[in-house]
């Protein structure tokens, strides 16, 4: 583990020292690299600085992929047998992970040491347990900067693991190239359980633990899911969503997955898509932190906290109208 | 027209008089009141400030309406005879258009002055056209006022009509109880045309122009709608919206859907949902208010805007990181 003491004991030499580490490809180095940019220490955010600045031109050229899929989907397994094929072939493999459950519970469900052990120990596969933050916006932030250092040490693809707990999929949606969702064949209706709006930001649809007697089911699902896709919107790349079945457990359907985003990468470069969104994710990132800085530096004065919990209630009986209430708020203050 | 001048020479008797006109159900009044709170004049802001507080214990009772459909599927034909059936059962209705166009182009999508001519004359009906606003958070919030107003000017019904451009149905999902959206029959793949994220917010479809020729189509559109009605994640509310086709022309399905919207209220009666729904909406509106004062607070310095500007050039061509840029701009603000 790194000590963040260390960064405040002898600043430059450390910060150079793990800059060249993660230029060099050493995990240690990129793990004490993510843990910098995720502290909260105003030391370490000078450090953190320094550090984005100095790999910003290395970072940028990798092929990033997000996951998710509900608990139970098989996502560590479905990673650990796709990360390996993608080792095999030459590649190297990063997995980070999103879990707003964590924040908030101080467990974590994407947490579990014991998962995919055999990629964590592949010399070309790096696997980052997921990044605390207080806020699902602060997480977010911490995981593009992770990405970033992630393409800087030389990784081909990254991959990001959410697990299907709120607005987290939009969230990693809005950081990856490409987004794939894991299923479940149930039995019957299909769509049901689908979760509200996951559709429209879904670029591969993967209906996992397609074996043994559930092989048939999964087929199923696939034919239901594949008649479905056209009542959905476009997506903006105009990409025409696959619908597969594969077996994580089995090894079956893996490589297929992967042919379908290679001929992705393909297309979307021709079309100039990835570069073009990569660009507008990148800015909106932009205006998303400036938007948390206004808020933070408004809601972080615990008088205007009180005053705003107020101005709630009397809102909500009825007593105070929302001009009154903002122009209380910011009277004095414009 | 009201004449904002008058407000400013003699504001309290203006005033006293608009708010005891508005209560006793006066139309000019009540226009008058809007153009008040629309004004972004400071001296009329204070007025109407006043003026909503008046009126806030009278706001809040009338059911709400939103109905939207793209250019040339029949809205305003369609609302002049569901107007004209609510005035005949003895109810007051007002008609309230959002138009994101209008404030870029300085024209109007719903601005026509030949519309709705007979619901107009009525004397239970109401009819004001677009809200103007720079911003469609402006016209949003104008148009929820003007809500206020229509409610403590003893409306039951209020309607609040919008084209389908951009997110102008999502703002007044915001604002209502119930949402409507009108389609046409196409040829084949119905949904297909279907707008991102609209099936979503949706409580009710109704197919219009099912007359003549394209009553099959209409009929058959129906049925493929309501096939794909379980594909899409069940509403908060629980509600299960009903499909429907109608002729605003022909006067046929209209009552029908009233009797669902009636439904609906009798049934969100019950569970809780209308009024829940509308205390969050309110306080959404709030937080909403005060993220709006923050950026607009920080925006509207032009060198702000210039520096902005000027950092995200760097950002795209990577010359920058968003952590540098936003510390740079806050780095002396904080």
């Amino acid at each position: 583990m790194p000590n963040d003491s260390t960064f405040r004991r002898t600043p430059k030499i450390s910060l150079q020292a793990m800059v060249n580490g993660l230029l060099e490809r050493d995990k240690i180095s990129l793990s004490r690299a993510i843990t910098l940019v995720e502290s909260k220490h105003p030391e370490d955010k000078k450090l953190a600085l320094q550090l984005i600045d100095q790999i910003l031109s290395h970072a940028g050229k990798s092929l990033k992929i997000g996951i998710s899929g509900v608990p139970g989907v098989g996502k560590s397994t479905f990673i650990e047998v796709f990360g390996k094929l993608l080792t095999a072939k030459g590649k190297r493999v990063a997995v980070l992970s999103i879990d707003p459950s964590s924040s908030r519970t101080k467990g974590s469900i994407l947490g579990d040491k014991t998962r995919m052990t055999e990629l964590s120990n592949d010399p070309k596969a790096y696997i980052r347990p997921t990044a605390a933050g207080s806020t699902l916006g602060g997480v977010a932030s911490n995981t593009r900067e992770a990405i970033m250092l992630c393409e800087a040490a030389g990784f081909d693809v990254i991959i990001v693991e959410t697990v299907g707990v709120g607005q987290s999929e939009t969230v990693v949606r809005d950081m990856v190239d490409y987004f794939l969702l894991l299923m479940l064949a149930g039995g019957g209706d299909e769509l049901q359980g689908i979760k509200r709006g996951i559709m429209e930001i879904t670029d591969h649809i993967l209906i996992n633990k397609a074996d043994g007697k559930n092989e048939d089911l999964a087929k199923n699902a696939r034919e239901e899911y594949r008649s479905a896709i056209h009542l959905f919107p476009a997506n903006e790349s105009e990409w025409i969503v696959p619908v597969g079945v594969c077996s994580a457990t089995e090894n079956t359907g893996i490589s297929e997955a992967w042919e379908a985003i290679e001929q992705f990468q393909k297309q979307m470069n021709v079309s100039g898509w990835l570069e073009n969104n990569r660009q507008s994710q990148t800015l909106n990132w932009f205006h998303e932190q400036i938007d948390n800085h206004l808020r933070e530096g408004f809601y972080s004065d615990p008088k205007i906290k009180e005053e705003i919990k107020k101005k709630e209630e009397m809102i909500s009986s009825q007593k105070l109208s929302v001009r009154k209430a903002v122009d209380d708020l910011f009277r004095n203050r414009s």
